[in-house]
């Protein structure tokens, strides 16, 4: 199992680190790739159009700006792009979010919230689980975990509030 | 292979009927409910909760206005639950946008452009091959056809320009 | 007299506190809970659905983000539910705003301010003022103390100009 | 049991007009009322200071543009103020919207959907359920009989399909 | 030649101070006062329905969030009200702006730009030059003197640009 | 006493038509001119700087899109300038709004609703009343005349209702 | 002089046609190209790469929703490219005016009005004059003519007007 | 080879240095003005309507909030003008933005994204190029170094995460 997640520059890595661990604790292999859709259009051609082909499943793109990137990767692919919008100027991440959200019939990119890397890996995760049944019981204890960390949080907050 | 299609209201069909129309050209079985997450959130619940079960890989839901609809439904299952944002509301599917979009950490739903049914079906599509790997050509020949559409469009302005 | 107090996660409670203080200060038992629809929707619904029958009269929802807490407590109970949308994300809680106040017919959430839990706090003491008349009194001698604070104000800008 | 209804002007009627027949349908007295914020603003504050000793339990406000009515209203009643804000301005109802739902602490109005009215009159009807226990039957009733209704636009849909 | 000056809370004075500053500098007597459209109605009905009497001859109102105030104000007078729409909420002042500026039809209130004392205050000289012919020479002195102030800018920029 | 109504396109002039409408019932000269801040500056110049000369002593500017107008217009006279955001673009009169509104600290341009023709029309009067007294009464007429309006319009609502 | 018009689909040339019509009335040769930056990427590439070589000056791009083309063509070209976008979804040309502006630093496009067709043929015309001098000349005539046009339109709503 | 920087205050040169070093990278001339649509006028006619003759072949023009520079200034010539929109007010930089993009048919300004200074400076060196052939290959030689820069990014975060 592999997702490649794809950025226009290593100063987007803070927000898209945690899809990296996460998928990592779900035992996917991990692609890390830097390319810009428009200063290295090639590569990012490259990067989509033989991905398939090097066992990639998934592909997460994070942008920010006018976050062409993700529409680019899927131009050249039909595997499963899932957009991150990265709040990365004046407009708050709006930009990039209506940029990956609005694509145009016929080559979609699934959008997450801005700066929403976790959710990307979740939902790669979900894809995978399509073909990988295994994933599909570890998802299930993720929401375990999660439903018992919402339990400590209440907890917490009762020993703040003296209950 | 099925795909499940929801949403709150009957009215939302015609926006979309194209998923299903997709979905179906591709040979995927689709389910088609309608369940509301405010007026009838035990049907909700039920649906999601044993969609597995009943064979279905990928859910879209479909919501104007507050558009909980896609929160709901991915709260109680682990199944990639694609969402599309109708412009139902004066607010002209912004609302339903942002509803869909900025899911919290934790559930995912990935969303497509506003009244986007058609590429809603094409993700859901793209997720499946990465089970179903007998769509993965599939796809590949629907890029073909759109790219064969593209030079027809442009085949018919040349004319109107007589050119 | 009972009002509930439900956010998704304790961090919403430094936003969240002032609506306790305020219902407290009138003699207004509060029950709070941590509890996320998406997370722990069956806690969710287990709160909504008894909520009258531990003697709850209102109940204040915070949430920031897509924020479908007040909306999914609403679809399991009949009692008033009041929204606070959380300034939680980079847009400034207008995505929470609208996944609140958006919500379609058959199934209201009064949606307060942006952050606004005193007002919802003094919108539930009005809601309870409708059955116990005690607090009809109290609520005005509230505006008055308001209308103190103001001239209060008043005369400290007064002495900070001078006059 | 009795609702006010106030609006500037009679042109709002239309949009509000859901509300009233609501309440009617539940067997609450509805007093309708036009008067503006700001070309009659003694007839508002007449209104909303005395409403309370003709037996008005919540009042609903609605209004386009500006729409500081439900604010001016609230000013002189501790009564719960519901408003609605309506379309009708180039700017969707985004004015209204964040005039009525943006009030400072001190004075809530419980803000619906643009145009929200049925929505209100249902709020409202909670709110009057605290003190007459008879409306939370009604209340639970009008829930089930929305359940009827997805079903049988769920039905209604079937047959559409063919199904 | 007198300018009242009316917010709701001292704490918006910071922003509004610059406006009593640039009329003072022109000779104008200002009349500062702290009293709420909401929480202090009748203090602003009495402050603004006898402003005419006292002399006042522009009113300039601020206000942050639903910023009520500058059409409370206008529906009692027939003075030339001027609105500052205050940031003060997470929508960055864009509701006070709207809040202000969409007034209806029937009784404007004139909108500066957000946080805009200074030229609130310019706009009330020019309007009262209307009356008091004196200040038109003033007004005209003032252009002269921010040319002088851009040549000043000017010169600056080209010191730090070592020209 | 005299306006004048500068626009950009008589194209405009609909939207414009009541301001001019309003004026002539107060018995005000009105000069209405189609000059065009970027089309032809020349024209808006002389126009603004020598308007004082020629008598007017209020100017209301209209302007769609990116409206300039009335900033230009601003800074060639001292004479108090209103201006209309108009909508005329697929963004609703936003951004007609920001560009008249968000001027910059020293020259106003004091800005109505978007398509607000009356209220600039009300304004200028009010304006004018400054130094010409014989308008005050009229104003306070026209208020009267407002609240029989309102008294009318609720008078027909009764009928329609059936009251 | 040759200007190329490139756009997704045949159904934005009602929106782009004025661009070239006012082209060719300066005596540019007009390139007009249907090719998909989603659907036909390579086509895109192949364009824009080649596009100097082909005697092309200056591309315009016209693209609504996502509105990735101006972006995927600067990549791949150093001429200039003017971006138009359209208004072709229920965001009003809001996503593709941002997708198409907020390039990130090192590509960028020059972004016009939404649906700006006319302004985009000028401007591509001012960037000719850079190197062909004869355009110099009739830009400044077609000021003249746009000069006559405003004195048309003045004379034509004097006429309106009875004046 | 000349470009011209107009800015309103020295206030903006911070956000506009990077046009000017990236110009002078290139070897053109650069000539940097203080001048104010509003409050020096005369200034900025003088400056525009005399550029082309000063050998100026470009000009760019930096301005925040109402931000009519850009408009002002291409009023006055027929040389190409690059809007750099600042963000300078609470709107985020959206005010001028609109009001730099949404110029009306006749008069263009192509506006880059907010505070997007080095691209007008690019996109100023790419119009210069129409005629300077020589800067072809400089342009072409600057994307060879920016596809560098993303592959010394990619190598620096490959060692980040340790590969």
């Amino acid at each position: 199992m592999k997702v490649a997640i794809i950025m226009g520059s290593n100063s987007d890595w803070p927000i898209l680190e945690p899809a990296e661990k996460t998928l990592k604790s779900f035992g996917v292999e991990v692609e890390v790739v830097v390319a810009s859709a428009h200063r290295t259009p090639d590569l990012v051609q490259k990067f989509a159009s033989t991905a398939r082909d090097r066992g990639v499943e998934v592909i997460i793109a994070g942008a920010g700006a006018a976050a062409h990137l993700g529409g680019v990767v899927a131009a050249y692919t039909t595997l499963p792009v899932i957009g991150i919008p990265i709040n990365a100027t004046p407009l708050a991440g709006m930009d990039a979010l209506l940029s990956f959200v609005q694509m145009p019939s016929g080559v979609p990119v699934a959008t997450m919230a801005i700066n929403g890397a976790k959710n990307a890996a979740l939902f790669a995760l979900q894809i995978l689980a399509t073909g990988h049944k295994e994933l599909v019981e570890k998802l299930a204890a993720d929401r375990v975990k999660m439903r018992e960390e919402v339990a400590a949080k209440a907890a917490t907050l009762k020993e703040v509030r003296g209950e």
